[in-house]
């Protein structure tokens, strides 16, 4: 891990050498194997997998600091996809519990380019949930996730032993009980060592560090701030201004792995939170006119493809997970 | 099939009656089936899959009559990938054998609208071998398509029934042995009939609607007049102006499921095709860049997955095998 020895931004990392590493080759089974066990997984529990679009007519407005590409659709303004939320909500309407594996492009600030954490396009697997509520869905996220990592620490014992990676990091986490935190709870910890977290938004890249390189176990920070997430994440209907939402810190210093909520799934909520957001109703005309008509209620969670296998795979940044990484601001293939 | 009952273009299907239409959810399990089984199949015979790339600084730029989408990527102008090609060629630096699922994006004229068979946004399964030639790798074809295609019969008997698709439909096909001819052949074989099909381009789509009707198997097209490629196809040694690739086509009318072909890797060469077909190389530094340094001699082929699906499923368009369709200059979700 680096997080505390700053390195300069790595330039674009030279492709051939990218490629012909053993430690990248390792490292792309280590993913490959953590995506079969997942697929295995989520088929026998009943899912389907789902194709999702990756360019429409609007996508998730609610990435982080994040810019949204634009492109020209035959004369129609259309945007790359953020992430697959829309799509999620909307593909319950065929089948009541789903996940797919979809690529995703955000132009992450020229300043995240070296936490090693962030790439301009990255991948992840997204699971929607009909009629489940929060318990359930981080239930089903612990499961998923140990017997991702178990299946792939059984499977590839040379490619943990090339990169040094002491599979006893898990041993934790295998035991299948997360951490759980509120928000709130998490910056008064961080304020009590001295870290200045905003109680009203997310948790700061510094902070998330500061848990992460804490904690022995994977866990999860649950209730965030209202005005700190997309309008797709459910208000609490008892505790106003708190959102039934959660993200999963990896242990370690890895910081964040997955995020997911109970869904808003009420128009006039909807709508009503969209102008919270500064969001304008009228770009989303397909997904409210489901929504309008009706979409189930429902819980779901991303897990950030190239982040888990990093963890997994031990490695020191995020691009080193992607086979053709792209840096925010680097001109590479 | 509706190939001649000339209908008007669909405008964008509604998505609620699309999602919850039992054949549309009959139709995503066989395409989700024939994935499944192109996995199992892949990855037994020593595959790796990979995820590429849907944002790139160049793309493939050999897709028949459609256009590229622009992108700004922090100030440069990148492209949505029209298919995985140049990368597939690059990961072979990592493994010999690779194949990924992946999203492409080409705006086809709007005339391609009612054709039942374009849209702007699919998914390719793509296959790549180092070292193979078109005999290998159009024998492995045959076997995946056998796999798949079989695989899916067998564990989804309902869904066929709902769709109204007889099985037997694919007795020739799981027979394994598939037509072949060239095509030169084929233009014979229009000609002879009255259609006039140009003896230098690609067979058009009247053309290879007239050859697949009349098949009662899936046949091979193979050597390509080289004007008519991009310039990855590599020319034959032998026979000058004359590529060693191929296409499967479907019978019954469904047309075009796959292309392939053994690759140039030889710098000169690419760069000589590239002029040729009207290419400036300075767009293709990273590639050139890789190749003049070596990749591997390979071959391979990209299946369309909706095309396929459509063709297995036994459905009038291609957009019904698609849960988010865009057809070619349709505003849809």
């Amino acid at each position: 891990m680096s997080h505390d020895t700053p390195q300069s931004p790595p330039a674009a990392p030279d492709p051939r050498a990218h490629l012909s590493s053993p430690a990248t080759r390792s490292t792309l089974r280590i993913q490959n194997q953590l995506i079969a066990a997942a697929r295995e997984y989520l088929t026998s529990a009943g899912f389907t997998e789902m194709l999702p679009p990756v360019i429409g007519p609007v996508t998730d407005p609610g990435s982080r600091g994040s810019k949204q590409v634009d492109i020209d659709f035959y004369g129609h303004r259309y945007k790359l996809m953020t992430s697959a939320i829309l799509y999620k909500q909307a593909s319950l309407l065929a089948f009541d519990k789903i996940f797919c594996i979809a690529p995703n492009v955000r132009l992450e600030p020229l300043e995240t380019t070296d936490t090693d954490r962030h790439l301009a396009e990255f991948h992840q697997l997204d699971v929607e949930v009909a009629g489940a509520d929060r318990e359930r869905i981080t239930g089903l996220l612990e499961d998923l996730v140990v017997h991702m990592v178990r299946a792939t620490r059984d499977a590839l014992p040379a490619d943990f032993e090339l990169l040094g990676r002491d599979v006893d990091a898990f041993t934790e986490l295998l035991r299948g009980s997360f951490g759980r935190r509120t928000h709130a709870d998490a910056v008064a910890e961080l304020r009590a060592v001295g870290h200045d977290q905003n109680p009203d938004a997310e948790i700061d890249w510094t902070g998330e560090a500061l848990l992460s390189s804490k904690a022995a176990r994977p866990f999860f920070v649950t209730d965030y701030p209202k005005g700190s997430r997309g309008f797709y994440d459910r208000e609490s209907r008892t505790e106003p201004g708190v959102l039934r939402n959660f993200d999963l810190i990896a242990p370690e210093g890895y910081g964040e792995l997955c995020s997911g909520s109970e869904r808003t799934n009420d128009y006039a909520q909807i709508v009503t939170r969209m102008r919270e957001t500064g969001e304008n109703p009228q770009k989303y005309r397909w997904y409210l006119d489901l929504v309008r008509e009706g979409v189930p209620a429902s819980a779901g969670f991303g897990i950030g493809v190239e982040r888990l296998t990093r963890y997994v795979a031990g490695r020191d940044a995020v691009w080193q997970a992607n086979a053709f990484p792209k840096l925010p601001g680097v001109v590479s293939p």
